[in-house]
């Protein structure tokens, strides 16, 4: 008789996003005259750059001709990628990264899921709280996080570290020592970041108590500020604690598209055991490589054109940002993020509840955003707004916010 | 101090394709004048169907314009498949399935590998012997095989079926109860396939126990014979107790286009629990949706031209295993498979292991294939040949293995 994973039965109802479709379709029917701006979910709305999309359409015309045909890609990716990303994202920051220690993938929540698996399940982990649910949920299904406290928001045998306005949004060392830490820089969903000095010393940290850093650098092209890192391999000693994770969906576009990398060095080690190698045994045994078109897709990102082309994608973004974060601030909100991020963090007026502040905000202005608490007890009194949207809707739906 | 998943470290060395390309590799650098053949591997060699092309053209197009640009893909996959899937891949053969009963995947590899997640780690498994590597390895990597016996080639808690000459390359139903049991029909290495009436015991057998089948069916369009089932839901009862893997690499050939899909019936439980729930939150956990690019090409090889088109691949690659079949068979070798497959599986002449074998094919007739051993104990003394070379090397290949 078979058994299922009855770590998937402790999970909390419905993710987020399923919640908040769920209240803004119910809105809609019962107001079908009035237009919703969605300021919710991190997703792209600008099309692929024309480098990108002349990529994809050559790399097509490779696959419907017999000598050019790709089959399987090789396990760790094309090297023409993973050569493109050791030169461009590391070594122009003074980081020597191989290219055997790039692993390409089809996206970071796939990796950011995935890479428990290398991990033995009695390791505990410390999150930020507010965090991305997919480092807690990932972990929960293996069963490394104990029993879920429905009371608290908490499961029992998490490391939570609270950041607050208190903490300037970012997390302060752990009193309990963890296995694993989580960080996310720059942060979903605060939008904060942290200087190279305060990354410092969560490397040492790693490297005194033995701990494992996984680094989630997916919105580092939207850093916009002198002295925060790109990539946690800036720091001294990062490569004998920490893995990063990248992806092309916030800095190209690739939400629909689907490419991203992880680095594990190959000075990571449990004793003798190279982490780079366990990741390649899992890599070549549950997954058979991204599609060959758009790794091709994603070499264009790194050409002249494509660098000019999708900076200027994260300039637009990051005008809307400023749209917010200003309009938001002239009407008295308390806002943080926005700055070396797409994610704007504000506080709930009124000491509303964040869910209220939702309900509030899609009722009096049709507009629809994320409640904090859905990333952590500590987002409670919390809201995001992203930058994702179109100008014209962001300047709208901040006007309408202004008039509330 | 982070503990690593030490389960890795009971996998026994380096895997077989790497074990042959090194084999090949150091041939060649000793004999560069002399020209390989490689019918090994079970990568496609034509290129994309033109309908395939012209869908991935238009579907980057659509990427490249605000108004059609589309980001993340609902976590199911895009209905458009998932409704062309249900209709015929299903409906045509009288098999009902709701289109959220399928989920969309970057591969069938990732699919089965990743579909231990939704189970205890307490379930032994029941594999063929021999056997495609990754539903042993990724259980293995779970915890779910206890040790690995080097003398034996097995691990301590697994279920082997033999599959030789003698059952006729069929699992007999095991005296010991598995909870988990994977069959691959069309078989991946051996070719052969059983008719329904033998499947319908299999479903009959887990329905009884209490077991689970995953049912791996990536090869079910080389089928050619009446009566040999396409779909494990053909056989009466089994939405109740099996799970069916299915791929666009061997069909349509998407080996380096990524894409495939698992279905999972609402009326398959365990208790209260519907696996389908289960899948849906690690789908939507760990998991962001195929490329949308990539599932337009999907939809199109349901398109009549796509259809027709792959089709007519079907039938090179067919054609290419019947000169094999036909080719070895009047050279005097015990052939089988080839035909409702694309594998044909040999035993090696003159008791020569399967690896003695593979050296002196390399060797004599510079032809690489696969040796048995490498998919399990019981296939030593056999060999694997694939139909997915061109039709040129393919008869080139049979000429020179005649000769020897």
């Amino acid at each position: 008789m078979f058994k299922i994973n009855a770590n998937y039965l402790k999970l909390p109802g419905s993710y987020l996003f399923s919640d908040i479709a769920k209240r803004v379709k119910a809105f809609t029917e019962e107001n079908p005259d009035k237009k919703i701006i969605r300021l919710g979910i991190g997703d792209v709305t600008l099309p692929l750059a024309p480098a990108v999309i002349e990529a994809l359409h050559r790399a097509t015309d490779e696959m419907g001709v017999k000598e050019t045909f790709k089959g399987y890609s090789p396990d760790l990716g094309y090297e023409f990628l993973r050569t493109a990303i050791a030169e461009n994202d590391y070594k122009t920051r003074g980081v020597t990264i191989a290219v055997d220690e790039i692993f390409i993938s089809d996206g970071a929540k796939s990796d950011s899921g995935n890479i428990g698996d290398i991990f033995d399940i009695d390791n505990k982990i410390a999150v930020c709280d507010p965090v991305y649910p997919v480092y807690v949920d990932s972990n929960a299904m293996a069963g490394r996080t104990g029993e879920y406290l429905p009371a608290l928001g908490k499961w029992s045998n998490v490391i939570y570290m609270p950041c607050t306005e208190e903490t300037d949004f970012a997390p302060e060392l752990p009193g309990e020592e963890p296995d694993i830490i989580y960080l996310c820089f720059p942060n979903n969903p605060t939008g904060s970041t942290i200087k190279k000095a305060e990354l410092q010393k969560w490397v040492d940290y790693a490297n005194k108590t033995g701990a494992v850093i996984i680094y989630d650098a997916a919105y580092e092209a939207y850093i916009s500020e002198e002295d925060v890192p790109h990539s946690i391999y800036e720091c001294e000693g990062a490569k004998t604690c920490a893995i990063e994770l990248r992806s092309f969906s916030k800095n190209a576009g690739f939400t629909g598209t689907r490419l991203a990398f992880t680095v594990i060095p190959k000075e990571l080690k449990s004793g003798e055991v190279m982490l780079n190698s366990l990741w390649a045994r899992r890599h070549g045994t549950k997954f058979n490589g991204a599609p060959y078109i758009v790794q091709k897709a994603g070499a264009a990102v790194y050409t002249q054109e494509g660098r000019k082309q999708t900076g200027e994608q994260i300039a637009y973004y990051m005008n809307n940002a400023k749209i917010i974060r200003e309009g938001l601030t002239a009407a008295g909100y308390d806002v943080s993020g926005g700055v070396n991020a797409p994610y704007i963090w504000l506080k709930t007026p009124g000491k509303m509840t964040s869910w209220e502040f939702f309900d509030y905000l899609l009722r009096e202005a049709n507009v629809v955003g994320t409640p904090g608490s859905g990333f952590g007890p500590h987002g409670e009194g919390y809201f995001r707004l992203t930058a994702f949207g179109t100008y014209e809707n962001t300047l709208e739906a901040i006007e309408r916010i202004k008039k509330l």
